[in-house]
Formats: C-alpha cells, sequence, structure tokens
C-alpha cells in the first residue's frame, strides 16, 4: 500500500513514522524541512515510540492550496484523509474529488518540531476517523476501517477509532480549538500561564460562555447535546491542572505559528464556525470579537514576516 | 513657579518643554531614558514646535506606585496634575492627599520616543483639565486656570481649556483607549493595518458595539448621551482615514508598551471600567473579553522580559 503525508510538520511527521511503521510505501511533502529531511530523515523523541528515525521520500512545498496540489498523486481508488483542526474543512475535497473516499480525521497529538526534521512527542496519539460524508458509500467506509487498522499496526497510541459520523467528535474538539487557541495566540501565553489567568472568576465565565457559543452552533447543525456543561468542564479542568508547571505549559498550534510567521487557522477554525452560526442565526458574539482580533493577528503577523 | 513632570516618556517629555518653554523651573523623573536625558537632556522633532531641544534636571524612576512616590515632592500648595490614560485613576490621589488640588488632564498628543530623550511628535497637542472632583474648592479651580495659562505660553497646540466637569472627556476618550488600544496590542497591527481589516462589515459592527459599551458605563455613572452614534461614527471615520496610509500607521501606546516589555495600563484603561460595570449592572461582554485577554497578554509580556 502506498500513502502520501501531504505537510510534514510536526503531526504529519509522527503520521509518517506511524505508516512507515505499518509497513505502508510512504512518501511526505514537506516545506521549510524538506533539506533536512532529505538530508537526515525524520528523527522522533516521543513518550510513546521512544527514539526513533525513518527516511521517507520526500518532496516540497505544502503550501495553501492542497486541494488543488494533491490532484496527481489522487488515483481512482485513492482515500483523502483530512487531519487538519476547524470545522466544514471537507466540503472542497469532496466537491473536487466527487467519487474518492474523503476521511475526516481529529487529531489528538502534542507535538512540536524542535528543528528540521526533529520532533518532539509526547504520551498520548489518537486520530479518530469517519468518511464525510457520513452517509458515504460503503466501500468509503471499509477504507476507514481499513486506516484504522493500518494505524493499530503502526502506532501503540489510542488507535485510529471509526465513528458513523466524525462531526460530534470534530465540534468536540472545536470547542477547545475556536476559543484556547486564538486567546493563545492573541495574548502569547503558554498553556501554564493561561491557566493560571483562568483561575480568576470572571475569567472563567468568559472562557465558560464562549465554549458553549461553540456548542450552540453545533447544536444548529444537529449536534444538540453535544457541548454539555459537564464537557466544558472538562476543559476547564485539563487547563487548570497545566497549572502546576506554568514554566513549562506547551504553546498552542496558533501561537506556534505566529512565532513562526506562518498563516494561522483563522477561516478552519474560526470563519467557518461564523458563517455556520450566521445561516443558522445562532448569536455568537465572543466568537466574533475572537474572529476579529485573530484575522487582525494574520495580517499583521504576514506583514512581519 | 516650579513644576516636577513625574514620567519622563514621550508625552512627559514634550510636556516638560511645554512647561519649560513657559518658564517654568522644571525637574523630570525618568525611567530608562534617565543616562541619556542628564548626558544629553531631550530633543524634540515635531511639525508643531520644529526641532528644539532643553536640559530638565533629572532623576528616576518613575514606576509604579506614583502616588506614593511624590510624596516628598508635594507641598501644601503643589497642584497634581494627572495626565494618564483611563477612569477613576484620581481616586487614590484624592484620598492620599486630600487638601491638594487634584487636576485631571486628558492628553491629546501623538508622540513616540525613537531613542533615549529623542522624541518625534505630530502637529497636533492638546490637553483638556478640570479638577478632581469636579465640585472642588474654587482655590483648586484656580490652579487648572493658572496651568491652562501655562500652557498658552509653553505651546503654540491646542492649549489647555479648563473643563468645569472633565470626566465626559475622560470617557470621550476611553471611548478609543478602551476598544481600539487593547485591540492593537492585542493583534500587533499598526493603525494603518488596523483600519484595513476595521473596514470589513462584520469588523466595523464589533467596533461599534465595544464602543457603546464604553458609552452605556458612562451613562451610568452619570455621563449620558455622550458616546453617541455621531462620535462612534467620527471615531471610525478617523480610523478609517488612516487607511490611506497602512505603511506609516502609528502603533498605540499600549503596543508601544508590548513591544517596549513595560507592563501595560491594565486597570486604569479596562479593569476600573469593569468594576464600574459591575457596580452599576452594565452589560459589557466584550469589554470583558478583552479585558480577560489585555490581562493575559500583560502576564506573558512581563515573563518574556
Amino acid at each position: 500500500m502506498k500513502a502520501l503525508v501531504f505537510g510534514a510538520g510536526s503531526v504529519g511527521c509522527v503520521y509518517g513514522y506511524i505508516l512507515h511503521n505499518a509497513g505502508v510505501d510512504l512518501a511526505v511533502v514537506c516545506r521549510s524541512n524538506l533539506a533536512a529531511v532529505r538530508n537526515s530523515g525524520i528523527s522522533i523523541d516521543s513518550e510513546l515510540y521512544g527514539q526513533v528515525h525513518y527516511n521517507p521520500k520526500a518532496a516540497g512545498s505544502a503550501l495553501p492550496g492542497i486541494c488543488e496540489q494533491i490532484q496527481e498523486a489522487v488515483g481512482e481508488r485513492t482515500a483523502i484523509v483530512l487531519a487538519q483542526n476547524g470545522i466544514d474543512i471537507e466540503r472542497e475535497y469532496a466537491q473536487r474529488y466527487p467519487d474518492n473516499a474523503i476521511i475526516s480525521g481529529v487529531v489528538w497529538l502534542a507535538t512540536t518540531q524542535l528543528s528540521p526534521g526533529m520532533i518532539k512527542a509526547g504520551k498520548a496519539e489518537k486520530l479518530e476517523i469517519g468518511t464525510y460524508p457520513a452517509s458515504a458509500p460503503a466501500s468509503h467506509k471499509q477504507k476507514a476501517e481499513q486506516l484504522s487498522e493500518l494505524w493499530s499496526q503502526g502506532s501503540p497510541g489510542g488507535g485510529a477509532p471509526v465513528y458513523e459520523d466524525i462531526q460530534p467528535q470534530r465540534w468536540l474538539k472545536l470547542t477547545v480549538n475556536a476559543t484556547w487557541n486564538p486567546i493563545a495566540a492573541l495574548t502569547r501565553c503558554d498553556g501554564g500561564t493561561l491557566s493560571l489567568i483562568a483561575e480568576q472568576a470572571s475569567a472563567t465565565d468568559i472562557l465558560v460562555r464562549t465554549m458553549h457559543q461553540v456548542g450552540a452552533v453545533a447544536a444548529s447543525t444537529g449536534c444538540a447535546g453535544l457541548v454539555t456543561d459537564a464537557h466544558v468542564k472538562r476543559v476547564m479542568q485539563f487547563y487548570h491542572s497545566q497549572r502546576a508547571t506554568p514554566e513549562s505549559g506547551k504553546e498552542s498550534s496558533m501561537l506556534m505559528d505566529v512565532n513562526a510567521g506562518r498563516p494561522l487557522e483563522v477561516e478552519a477554525i474560526l470563519g467557518n464556525l461564523l458563517r455556520i452560526a450566521r445561516e443558522n442565526k445562532v448569536n455568537v458574539p465572543d466568537l466574533e470579537l475572537l474572529y476579529f482580533l485573530v484575522l487582525a493577528l494574520d495580517h499583521s503577523n504576514a506583514k512581519r514576516k
């Protein structure tokens, strides 16, 4: 079996390793780390895998416009796996490749690229997957099962559970991504520092109400009862648990993009969310303000580069 | 007459020049620019004054806790002039120095310190003043008139008009400061870039509603009908007029503080505003979110330094 990982950043490098480890014939598309990956391959220091190394076939470059760029690599039987943050990210692929299996993935993996090709990862790895749309043909569902099997061969992590409908899992992750991620990027706080601030009562109120706004949009798409008080409480507790190590707190992916001068995932994480909210007439004032702020941050970030 | 300018940053340096120019015996308290001001004095390149230079008596250091620090300089007849952004900034001085004239000033002056002691300023300068409280004794009102006269002797700018009640002017400036200033600091946009983003319809909606929230708090303190649609429109137009020069747009004072690693004026500009909103039960969700974000930015900024 052959696989192409399009975008070998820190997550793509770990996913490439899982596929390589499962015996897949692998190629990766890199951006700034192309020369390093070609010369020295990819090294991962992970609590889950230990110190590992692999040499994939490597080409450049994963710039925006991925949907068009992968055209040459997409054959009749190719499954397209999207492991990107945000909501409503699958639509353009489904329109461009209407007969291919589109597998939508929600990533749970904390990892960072220390230097080109040198990856650091933690002890947890899970990829939640499902077809797009949920009503895809049986042959597409089989592709998802096949990917899940590959994942359990390639990684001793939490595997790649297949969901009949993956969208609720996307919304649950978006509850975190659309709130804490932009806030971290705007305030330039690592997880530890942010959790210190978030412990103040008024800050807790703001975070809880903002996460519930994401839940209200999810409910308007049919995912009602998903972002519950209990879910929001678990997210708050997760962040407060990071308070113990304010100095070592991880930086969110959007803050890493700010610091590296990369484009921010504004539309996938907030723009699409607001478009759905407008269409379904859901009131989301805090998400609106965060979107405006992150849009402006993305502009100044691009200018500074 | 003697005057002490406590805090000779870019505004303090221009104000020192105005007082010096009016024949006042002047001393200034510096922070990072102390050595430069002692060695070479203060140079100002201003559209209003041309290239000017003066050598004040200089001491250090204007760190937080100004209310206590000025104690030695405050005699029986000393007027304390506060030219700081924000709202409810006068209270601590009135409590600590109950018999002194407290003159509250609203600064309209775009200026920046290019290097220690080297100041660049534009063509506009106006200081709106009035006693704190508005019901202060006649002797305090006379001090305000005296300051106004000094100002017209020292500067060909807009002068220092005396208001019977200065608080409405504070609220008008706060409409700008509590919205555009934190937004610029969070998004790291100069005026030009920010105005480009603000032209989008949804961004205009957010800015207008946030400025009206400041107006609602002002109204709850008795300043009703102050932040009108017309005022908000004027502020929007002012920012949109900067669109012509996106590259040369000025950085707001809070963004300059972020870039210099200085403490941000979080409490004066947003904390006090929110306390008043809570006391008067005014609903200000956007200001709450901005406060939380700027508080977190202030923490990460202090850590980075």
